[in-house]
């Protein structure tokens, strides 16, 4: 099972402008083959299909407590693409409830490389990658041998950092930049912790690969706060009780990656504070959340009254 | 954010055999179009993609809330089906490592209905339908209109609902009627929810069309000891501070469904107790979790030694 | 536009008994890519994208009126699969409203080839093939150019024709047999007309190549009544006053292919009697229409007689 | 059975310019998950799987009257996305056959969104959204469950509305404006009838929820000759004999929606005049119908000639 | 069984400049229903489950040498797709090894119509068509039957040529325009061989067709070296020592199509001789080969070395 | 450019019966996401994508060379496939031509797993895998970083190889194991050479993953004969003159796994000798190649006759 709570893995910084071409490239982290829908699968359903969970209890618990996380991935590329789509968060000529939409008000609408996220999705996202393309079961593997899952795992997130890396190269917007830096730090202790759970298991250093593409983490910019606060190091439980066994392949005997600030590897029970989940107000011209929503504010005021 | 628990939304009893076609047809309720994944993926981008969530707050939490509960679903699904593939959990003789596997140990395997779910996954569940076809983009439905997302979802939870009786009316297997009897509780909870929630925005009472299907829950043995601990009654946040306000939606003046045992709606903050994950035991002539295991799990018992 | 008649191409036999994977190979012919879905979305679309229609109208008449006949074909093939998936129009002891569904009543289904079938349409056809994989756009054809769309358009014929032909090679049922004859005839008339409309346009005579594969109809028990009566010969406008220029093509100057009965080519105005489309009696066990539809059942006579 | 009428449902005016990035947008209610093609499936397969069809005289009606509406529909956009891949249809100076390929003429076309429009279609329209993702299968629900099939047709022309204005608000061309505003009011009546049928079985005055979005027609200047005329209280059998049961819901006693002119429903036996279909002259520089079409004009003229 | 040779079918000029559009208009060749990857894998599992091989030699080895060809037709339109999304194979600034890439270096990639070629494959070809939807299954015909398969593979080699022909049309880059221009001579002789297969077999002159489009090949200059070199007379065995029999078909009593230059048919034995393949400098900004590769240009040096 | 043979990469025994279903497992190792078209697939894009090919010589030549051997993969299961399908290559009673087609003569083929095999393609093999889903691009990752895709490619033998391990168990027919057997051979030195690739690049060890899954290739019986004759030693270069810096990676330096037969790592220049291709022979009952083929056959000898 599974708890929410109403953060943001870590905080975006606005979008300058409305950019719908730069939500569409942050999509192929969404919903491409190395997306985050793609970690969040495999991880979740390698944890469901997991065999003899407590003979392997630390690796189950790191596949299991990793999905987690993913979960708090996608979330975050999907305020990213909402965030670019929608724009600044503040209400605009065309915004306003009510008025006349008889003006074609969205025609830059039809000429963004994905139209149907506004046309259906209200630039809301979706499981789809930067052309479009659905993600779906191909990009799950779980087949339920420890070590080629792991191997796999290896791999995916490998290939993730190498789309990140290529989707920050062009998006000049800080939201999406603060997207992919973000990911790329956590996207590399990912990385870092199935090849030590490989080296665990079969001897082979396969950590040593790591970084694949062979750039630093410190060539980012954007990276930079991350590391400097050690996220590199640590792994997250993201559990109240449970998953503590990781620390038995992240473990204090390990340490950072050569490229990156020194230190050694730290679990930490739970999860990290996270920050503030944007507000996305609403464009009544798209009718979202209507066209003329004062009503509906008025109820849920009422309602949320109720609810204290 | 999410946090995981390591248990399960509901403990299912162990398979009384090995019966992968049952674990096809409880696929459907996985990977198909009104399958958990669908309830999840619309719930969990919508809930991402929400406009004006502190104007709407009561309906945005709502949303948020029970997409929560839909990866408890999925689980539980998940575990249905590796276990109705896998067979009661104790090692058969053809479950003992290292042994000779060139006579042909898994030939029912050939002509099961999706022979991939073995091939592939060695037993484990995916995201596809009672068919093999992958869950998808085609099935969620985001579009930032709070009436039209709202009258969605209701309709989604109304055909789960028949889909999970159909399902249920297939599997004879302890296991696959349990989870058929748990979701129809929960899901009706869910149509529940979302029509009172139309209710207050459009003054619809369109709760009045549940339940559909039009047969009671009381006709399903597997749901009676859920209405009997109310089950049908409770809305979880799901969370341990957030989403509260749904008990402006979910409130005490409503009450009970008419067929189903009388009584108040309640809000629960937090979420259900669960039940035992399955061990899912390996077969190693299926390679799960390898051919040869034994040292694997040596080395699993040593870091877990070291992780406490 | 289109105008609907509650009638049947061709009369079906009552199936002798419920046979879902008899339904299953059905499907080949209504969501194969040499299937019903795909003559109709091949001729339906080429006909909306017509170019220079006035100029062409003969060719452009032929595309347009058959795409209607591939309608009544889409629908045939449908109601072949729902009637071979319900067995016998009467009710059977599981088919009383109300009851007990706990025993597993539709176990039967849990191992039919299409098991979604049963479990997401109530046995009720869709646009899938035999193996479960959907119809679409793929399987379309519409490149504006006359020439090649017409040999398109021929090849999809003969395709088709063999596809009917090893459909009925697998079925006994009548039901099958009897949608699997009319089909081969008119989709003999179909090839025949694209093959007449290149030769007039290239003096390619390329009906000489029928029929593919080289089986005379006459082998077909089943296509005996309808080569009787001369549907072999006969070309239908489908419309009250439009299309009558197909007669520059399918002419009287040509005459019937060498196998079959010979006689020369007509074009009937409008459309064939065809016959009564089957009840469907509802199995209130599989929630169709309803679980207790009696109210249902009073409501809409009530209505019925107020429509009167 | 289907008979085809050569007008269109409405006359469109034509375009003003070549635009194919309308033409994409436009696509999005031809091929979207709520677009005509959805409509049309639905009510097509619902109608063909229909239950206990006389027993539900009313309500079979409903669908199988709609379904043939449907069909006039895809062909509205689908003429809509054709004229507007095409632009004003008159020869320009590269639609002269026979002449120099040479020089890129159709340089323009590489920079399209759904460049497979033209190089595959020609300009034509195909059963794909505004992303060029196929309509499919995963778009259809026919469970045969009377109250859950209304339930999903309510809110899929809900949804069917929403995707109408936000085309709507990105097109500005005459031809893609028609499209959308007929649409919307003949998809207003729908929407109210499925609405209707479902206060007749189950009570729930589900209509009150109409219209979703919250924008009165009158809005949109493209309905005002259409609610003009009364459109909006006016059913059509689609048929010269059957279906009058309709009336059974699309009553006199009911009357036209609040926001919406008044005056009492009704029924009209057949179906609206419509309008011209456009020619779309060929383009002979992109083979439609050919480089050199002029032999075949010839040919066809004499065809046509020897048809009358 | 296949062996490889380095070399191209035929050499490409180099881009004039980088242009990521018309390298996604050239994928509708590669993975579109009508382009190369279609005519490779229909003629390769054609061949593969051909019948009676021996019985039909000569038709065999036609299907069986083909496919050979489609595989220099694929990796041709492949290098040319790379080559457009390249540009100019010289180190530009931003290409050299371990530079600085936070400056958005690969802005202008957000914006091209595939994104995704960027993102994921580095420019690389993919079997997409020119929508970036996938190549799959439904675009191969392989049923056995003798006299359809051809039938079906004219069709697409006809189809291929008008797909080829507005590619061309739409590019004007140098080696866009190679690889439609050769491809056109060289589908032209497969659309050729494949209507004498079907004259030998059906007596139906079906080659009376071509050219469709009726546009000859020398209105295209890119076509002309090849005629000159009777390139269109020339069918080869792609084989050293086999498929010698489709001498039989390709005869020297058969003569070039009456629009091109005159002269009996031959077939060649062997192969052509090609021309160079392109290097493809990597570019480090964009991880390929990676983002600073030096290291791995000397151990491929040693290893190289050592390979002599 | 690739030549070809007529010869298939090793001889396989005929099938004792026919047995759709074991053809249907068989079709994983096809068209799955492990399967033979995906290595096709992904090597054959990597090397048409290759950056700077001559710097990186020995790394090109192996993913090069390795495309070819992986064609001829394709083709033995394919033909595998076939001939499960087809059963025993001798005319049976049913297979005389020109017969009474009309007592469902291929009833048992309505019930098999994959009926379109049947249906649609006459017993051929298709890219699909054993859910009769499609082989897609989903399956290729080319990212044109060379670590990354050796890593890739690496783990796709590995899972290629779980794959082979399970299909291998469930079919008992000598034709399916045969396959099996010799890929999991050929399958052990591609992972190999992967991972001796990546050796020489990174310094990792990862070879000393293998075998994954962990079951040494002597406990195939099937594998014993290729083992013998040192098959697991040896890498083609499968070209005439091309491909030989493979050496500097497959090196003699290097040896054998530890549980294979011990020796030096050889390449060889050009290719296996390979066995011979089934005739396939026909079933007119079934039109392949016809109903009545005798007429084609007489054809095809005078045109064999005439090539010699």
């Amino acid at each position: 099972m599974f708890m929410r709570v109403d953060r943001l893995i870590t905080e975006l910084p606005p979008p300058a402008q409305q950019d719908p071409n730069a939500a569409a490239a942050l999509q192929e982290l969404l919903g491409g083959k190395y997306g985050e829908m793609s970690t969040l699968g495999n991880y979740m359903f390698q944890s469901f299909n997991f065999r003899s969970k407590d003979k392997l209890r630390p690796f189950y618990s790191l596949v299991a407590s990793i999905t987690a996380e993913e979960l708090a991935h996608v979330e975050l590329v999907s305020n990213g693409v909402a965030m670019l789509n929608n724009g600044p968060d503040k209400p605009a000529a065309d915004r306003k409830p009510g008025g006349d939409i008889s003006k074609t008000p969205h025609e830059a609408m039809k000429d963004i490389r994905l139209a149907s996220a506004f046309l259906s999705n209200g630039g809301g996202a979706t499981p789809v990658n930067a052309n479009g393309v659905s993600w779906n079961n191909d990009f799950v593997t779980t087949t339920g041998n420890v070590i080629f899952d792991l191997l796999h795992n290896f791999h995916l997130e490998c290939g993730a950092r190498l789309h990140k890396l290529r989707v920050y190269e062009t998006v000049s917007d800080p939201t999406g930049r603060e997207v992919c830096g973000y990911l790329l730090v956590r996207g590399s202790v990912h990385a870092h912790s199935y090849a030590l759970a490989l080296k665990k298991l079969t001897g082979v250093e396969i950590e040593k690969m790591l970084p694949t593409p062979n750039i630093p983490l410190a060539k980012i910019p954007e990276c930079q706060k991350y590391l400097d606060e050690g996220s590199h190091r640590r792994l997250y439980t993201w559990s109240l009780e449970d998953y503590r066994e990781i620390s038995g392949i992240w473990s204090n005997d390990e340490v950072a990656l050569p490229d990156d600030p020194p230190g050694a590897l730290e679990v930490i029970e739970g999860m990290p504070d996270g920050g503030k989940i944007q507000q996305l107000v609403g464009v009544p011209s798209a009718f979202t959340p209507d066209y003329a929503p004062e009503e509906f504010y008025e109820i849920a005021a009422k309602l949320y009254k109720a609810s204290r």
